[in-house]
């Protein structure tokens, strides 16, 4: 703990100072929660805000990494910096599976300012998406112009993970009529940009059809889809104006062949469009907000559960309160409230002792 | 609070003693999250454990509430007791939309031995699967043998009430690809017995053998599709002992026509037989263990997220918060250690002070 904490600030130092071995480690311990990464964080949050964020999802083999990789490239072609971050969120719920790091070998892999990075899930409720916005957050400070969140899959948690992004973007491959029908469950709703990749194949202007039509549809879907939204959008009602419905913005969909570079351009045009469309609409701002929201709430949940196991295990664990649960000795009410009495107690004593807040 | 303490006994003694206007009663507490309804399943739990729980899902249109009714009937005609729980869970991420009572007009309304009762969501995250929960207990401390859990769509969230039962049933309609589509975002993995209704209709022999193909790979996906199976999984890792593989249930595929009554013999003859199976391979109580694990996880969570949001509200409200981050007056980390540090604190004097456990 000491040794991080007197490193920290030399590190954050030298990730604002554009170190790129600084901005791997930190990186690094954003992934591992390491000890200290909370301080980094903290620290280099003062010094973010400007980088424009893209998140891209879709199906396996869609051809996601390819695409991400000429894009950087564009973008860099331009002037601009990039960093990639690849999420890779196998496995999330068997509790603490930690998977190795993923180092993609891409065209642009040796070009240090096109920043790869796997993240992988810590088996925590929420911590992919924490680390996920922690790892912006590290780029952004660095000093990146395009940060962007690339998923594996096409999964819940790949949905809450570009929540984490300005503005996503859904990779469909034609011909598959799973890309088109994994959209309706719950993809759908999230993309600002959809790009029909591999459009040289058969079946691409059908999956540009089945596209439209289906957006056509999106606000309909919209409101009968709120299941798919996850804990993301219990956020938006109170961190959120209510005028959703004033300048919408109409997703665009994009014709790319990603292994010829074909149509990145178009691409660029519309995530700026969207870009734009954020700014002006104030929509940026909202989302921002919201996000900002929902990692202090995802935070004090994750903070919040660590302090709850810790009472568990202080009363012999779980397995011995389901034996007295199953022996209809106690019941699980019983069980919560004799751990989160006391809690409650403490608080209520605090206020009334140290109000008013600090 | 005085009043629901002292009403409370009464009314579990009426439960108890086979009074359907106090289950009626209850169920509504328990629902409305009335005052003392804690206290009232408390009390119930000790009386619980003989029902069979049975869930059934699936797409809207494929004929649940019909084939439910016809289910009910026929263990009515064989003298069981049937309640029934229709459980709508329409925008439950919106922050508090209260839905109304939804009773169903069925064949069975009147029969108070049926015993419908339409649960809402409640904006909070895991209510409905514990208000589902608790609804189960009061039906089954009442005495009734076979509880129905009957979801209205086929989402995350109905996954997760479904998850409450035994034994999970899928409906699945011929003819509309849409349901075999759903059945790979995660419905597939959760079913033990899948039922094609409207078997009558074209198609309906196409959808049997395209189940037959999905359910061949369910191994597989299984593994793969480990995202969709959201906070319950979780609980299993430690709840649950890890010989899954062997014993393994064979999930059954029936064919019906809810609205002639035809293969609800079947249908409930593969119940039986998973029932069978799930008591005699230890897979019963094991599952009921996982469950009642995730119940006080569950539990935990919520009282934990009140307990967090008073003190959110006690600095200004998330708004003022969000401000401050946004401003970079502050960061996320900080806010969150601002709130929960304190609560770490007491739980610590707390522990020193008062140890051993109680």
């Amino acid at each position: 703990m000491s040794e991080a904490e007197t490193e920290a600030p030399d590190l954050v130092a030298d990730v604002l100072d554009g170190d790129h071995r600084a901005l791997a480690r930190t990186i690094s311990k954003i992934e591992d929660r390491a000890p200290g990464y909370r301080d980094i964080v903290s620290a280099l949050h003062a010094h973010t805000g400007d980088a424009e964020v893209i998140g891209v999802t879709g199906s396996p083999g869609a051809g996601k990494s390819t695409l991400v990789d000429k894009l950087a490239k564009t973008y860099r072609d331009r002037g601009l910096t990039v960093g990639v971050i690849a999420v890779d969120p196998s496995s999330p719920y068997t509790g603490g599976a930690v998977l190795g790091d993923r180092i993609r070998m891409a065209s642009n892999v040796g070009d240090m300012d096109v920043f790869f990075r796997s993240m992988s899930a810590r088996g925590q409720l929420g911590g992919l998406s924490t680390a996920t916005a922690d790892a912006i957050k590290a780029l952004d400070a660095f000093g990146k112009d395009r940060i962007v969140v690339e998923t594996v899959g096409a999964g819940q948690n790949e949905v809450d993970v570009v929540r984490t992004a300005d503005t996503v973007v859904v990779l469909v491959q034609p011909g598959s009529g799973d890309d088109v029908q994994m959209l309706k469950a719950g993809i759908l709703e999230i993309g600002d940009v959809f790009v029909v990749n591999k459009a040289d194949m058969d079946g691409a202007s059908t999956t540009v059809s089945d596209l439209q039509e289906m957006l056509h549809m999106r606000e309909g879907a919209t409101a009968a889809g709120a299941g798919h939204h996850g804990a993301g959008a219990a956020v938006e009602s109170d961190a959120n104006a209510d005028d959703k419905s004033t300048d919408e913005w109409d997703p665009q969909i994009v014709e790319t062949v990603a292994t010829e570079g074909e149509g990145v351009r178009d691409l660029i045009g519309a995530l700026d469009a969207h870009y734009d469309h954020l700014r002006s609409t104030g929509e940026l701002d909202r989302r921002a907000r919201t996000r900002t929201a929902e990692e202090i709430r995802q935070l004090l949940r994750a903070d919040a559960a660590d302090l709850l196991e810790g009472e568990i295990d202080r009363r012999g664990g779980m397995a011995t309160l389901v034996d007295e649960v199953r022996a209809r000795e106690t019941d699980p009410y019983t069980v919560a409230d004799r751990i989160l009495t006391p809690l409650a107690d403490c608080v209520r004593e605090r206020r009334e002792r140290d109000d008013p807040v600090e």
